[in-house]
């Protein structure tokens, strides 16, 4: 995800966040006394990245194809010979393949053909994670984020030979290499190409089991792609874009890491980092940056990401028993639960609307998506996780209240919000239903098993339901089946989403995916959405942890 | 100049004479025994560039205006602080001013003005030598030359603050700074540039004489800042393009050097590599280049180029007394000697219909210009020259039949290419009346003193008389009014063509400058030409070698 400005409600916001952090709490920081240890630490489990060197395995052609994804797909259209041996000048436009998602640093080889090099060689490269990317006009540019996330870079070469480094990094799978300047006097030719390719994964996850359907397989085989490529120096939430640790990504790739690739200083690491880097008030910031500096966004919080830590965190200590690192964090999973306190009302109800205009409340790419039940669910949701932690923790003593202001969200939320003639839970105002509601509702066990049952059952006849907008909320949606016994819905719903993708060519999972909608985009320009998206990782974990339910 | 490929002509010649130098002329080299030493000594001789570090002085808007040079000006538009200051996304478009032509690498700096950079930026840089290179759009580019020398560069900016050097080597007074991308989130601004000049002249040329007219004063000041620029590790011919040495270009920078920065190294080492890179033939190469390693371009032979070369080398052993480096490179001046003896007839005529075949004959850039007397006068002339340069180094033995050829060419010329009736000289099959070909019987010294007088004095009122098409010709057209005693016109001459350029705003002089057509181009786009060139900078040498004529 990104913070997507033309959001005015949001920048407001920020504003509004960043003069209240400046004018008042600078001047007390509740982590005086753990703030630069958290630092420290957060650098020393900084992972060595390992590099390996790729080459292109094949050229491929760009066709338009109405069934294919985003109705384009690329046709192998030979070796690399064919681009090695021939001038540029008859093959611009060409395209490598490097046949699978890589992130790094992209390195070119140029030499003379015949004639002398007499005059400087403009060319243009465009990188792209899937094939739509490479065919589809960037500009005039119509989205709503940065232009030059776009991965397309102009090379002056004023010297022949050269070996050429593009320097900003890079995420792709397709290379397409177009002249745009050259001398009559000289052909010359790309005589080779390779990519430094990065990742701070150094381990292989152990093997499904035998019989697991072909399908999950894939799923399984392409969420650990996903999660590799995201995995850099922190857990990025897309290593196209944008290129950081975000909470909420965080939280679904250790998920995932916990069941596969277990570098678990990573996940401390990431940790560290968001503590060290919160506000001054105790309050994390939903996402940070590692350079030149480690620094968070100011004004960048997010109500849902600060509680997702605290589950997060809860659910590390809990797979590896690493109390050390749940002890020094503690003093900020406490914290977050001040935002549960200060929203909670004497009915039992969060006040959701008095949240939404204080704070960013994203839950999912939705528009329209009416997050009170899901603020609700999440909110008791934390509770719990939370407290589970302190008991982890031998630190119930300093969340005495939880318990009871559990209970109280919780029958509020069963009185109020579910609807006893349908079984499904409303929200808001209009009383919306939707996926996300009943998800979080479920989660945070406001319904019994076979309320929930029923709930989930429901859905999927309900005209209008609001649907999950992106693989991020359906994980949550998945997350709840399997917590309602519903073992064959969830491996349906994952085989029908995530497997939707791999049958439309998939090499890394979409940050957005909508099944009926693939131009769909929340940056208003499909292309600049990010196809090897972190959160959409998820499967990894759900496949792994349930064999029972998926490997079978 | 450049090779301009889509002269159909020199394209077949290039082929035929890289076949002719593989096949049949590797086997025997006739400077085996030399050409290792020249090029050592060309090495020894490379000079250190001086490195400056400049600031730009002020902002500039550009402004359509019919009366200024290609209509466009720059209009000073404050301080550089408003570019400092203030956020670039309300800036792009700024233009910033160096206050003059220079030669190197630029770096800029980028920051964060606000908000917390959450996204890569992209800028787009365009370094112009004049006003309208900022303002006509390059695409679609409908140059016969690389789209490549024009110079806008594309950036993207993945971190801030950050501070960033362009790798192209660059010539400009003015760059424009357009922002193609950014985040909505943040802003961000240019907080430093500069650049680092580099040229190899270390010295300063006497002051002119007290009393020298002001806008002779100013041509020589714009000459000398034209030769500084393109002094570089060799004599370039234009440091925005084509960069690299060519013969006729090193001929008119060392005439100007000689009588100004007297950097007699840098003369040297470009005499060396050329005799280095000739062919096995012992032929010239008319352009060289120095990088990744010294090597001269396949099939890049001219005809007038080879001549003059025996031409510089004469005047820079008579004005050095260097007489080592003429006796090392005397096997190159006799050996070019070979093409006049033979093109020249039995009737004293060179052939220049074959040589016109065989050879990319040059002398200007100018259609339909005959070349026939230009190609006679220029043969006789380097004859007189080698045989003078003979003489200084003791060689007359070997070249003893060229007094005998010179006379016999001087006589057939004088007897058919004189018009006695106009008192002009004629060429070519239409008997085209031309300065290059007036300028070159009078250097060739065809005409006595009262004949050039008369055909220099006829010529302006010459209806269709072929005019110099670049200040190239225009050197040699001068050179002829003062070897004819014409030193009113002479003066006059300067001060109206280079005084031209001057009055139009000048920092340097230009490759290619018609006072009638400010937008001719060689290469059918005028802003791919270069607006440095070396071989426009010969006033310096006229000014300063007879300041009877120019300093008064």
């Amino acid at each position: 995800m990104a913070l997507n400005k033309p959001n005015a409600i949001f920048a407001i916001l920020l504003v509004a966040s960043a003069t209240l952090f400046t004018n008042s709490l600078r001047a007390q920081d509740l982590y005086q006394a753990f703030r630069q240890g958290w630092l420290r630490k957060a650098e020393a489990y900084k992972p060595r990245l390992i590099e390996t060197i790729k080459q292109p395995v094949n050229l491929v052609k760009l066709e338009k194809e109405p069934s294919a994804f985003q109705g384009w797909k690329a046709v192998s259209s030979g070796g690399t010979d064919k681009l090695y041996n021939a001038s540029l000048k008859t093959e611009s436009g060409i395209v490598a393949d490097f046949g699978e998602h890589l992130t790094g640093y992209f390195t070119f080889t140029i030499k003379a053909l015949n004639g002398t090099p007499d005059a400087p060689v403009r060319l243009k490269f465009t990188f792209g994670e899937v094939p739509a990317e490479l065919s589809v006009p960037f500009d005039p540019y119509t989205g709503t984020l940065s232009r030059a996330w776009l991965q397309d870079e102009t090379v002056t070469v004023t010297e022949m030979p050269a070996t050429i480094t593009i320097p900003r990094r890079l995420a792709f799978r397709y290379v397409k290499i177009e002249q745009l300047g050259a001398s009559s006097s000289f052909d010359f030719h790309i005589s080779n190409m390779q990519f430094k390719a990065t990742t701070s994964v150094a381990t292989t996850p152990p093997a499904l089991a035998a019989g697991t359907p072909q399908l999950i397989a894939d799923i399984d085989r392409v969420g650990l792609a996903t999660l590799k490529e995201c995995m850099q120096t922190v857990y990025e939430d897309g290593p196209k874009r944008d290129r950081r640790l975000w909470i909420g990504d965080l939280y679904l790739e250790s998920l995932a890491n916990l069941y596969s690739f277990k570098n678990n200083d990573l996940t401390k690491r990431c940790f560290y980092l968001l503590a060290g880097l919160s506000g001054d008030d105790g309050i994390l910031i939903a996402n940070v940056f590692e350079t030149p500096e480690p620094h968070a966004q100011v004004g960048g919080r997010l109500l849902d990401y600060c509680f997702l830590y605290n589950v997060a965190l809860k659910e590390y200590v809990t797979a590896t028993g690493d109390k050390q690192t749940g002890l020094d964090l503690w003093p900020v999973a406490k914290k977050q639960l001040d935002i549960a306190r200060k929203y909670a009302g004497e009915d039992g109800m969060m006040d959701y609307l008095k949240a939404g205009k204080e704070w960013w409340v994203f839950f999912d790419w939705k528009d329209g998506l009416d997050k009170q039940a899901s603020l609700q669910g999440l909110t008791i949701y934390t509770l719990n996780q939370t407290y589970a932690l302190a008991k982890l923790l031998g630190k119930e003593s300093e969340v005495a209240d939880v318990p009871a202001l559990t209970k109280k969200l919780k029958e509020a939320a069963h009185k109020k919000l579910l609807d006893k003639t349908t079984g499904l839970f409303v929200s808001g105002a209009d009383k919306q239903i939707s996926y996300g509601s009943q998800a979080w509702m479920i989660l945070g066990g406001v319904a019994s098993k076979a309320e929930a049952q029923k709930a989930l059952n429901a859905l999927p006849v309900i005209k209008n339901a609001v649907h999950p907008g992106a693989p991020y909320m359906f994980h949550y949606y998945v997350a709840a089946l399997i917590e309602s016994g519903l073992k064959n819905e969830a491996k349906e719903a994952v085989e029908n989403y995530w497997g939707g993708m791999i049958k439309k060519g998939a090499d890394t999972f979409w940050e957005v995916y909508d099944p009926n909608d693939e131009l769909k985009s929340p940056y208003n320009f499909y292309p600049v959405n990010s196809y090897c998206h972190a959160w959409s990782c998820t499967p990894v974990y759900f496949i792994r942890k349930y064999p029972e339910i998926f490997q079978r």
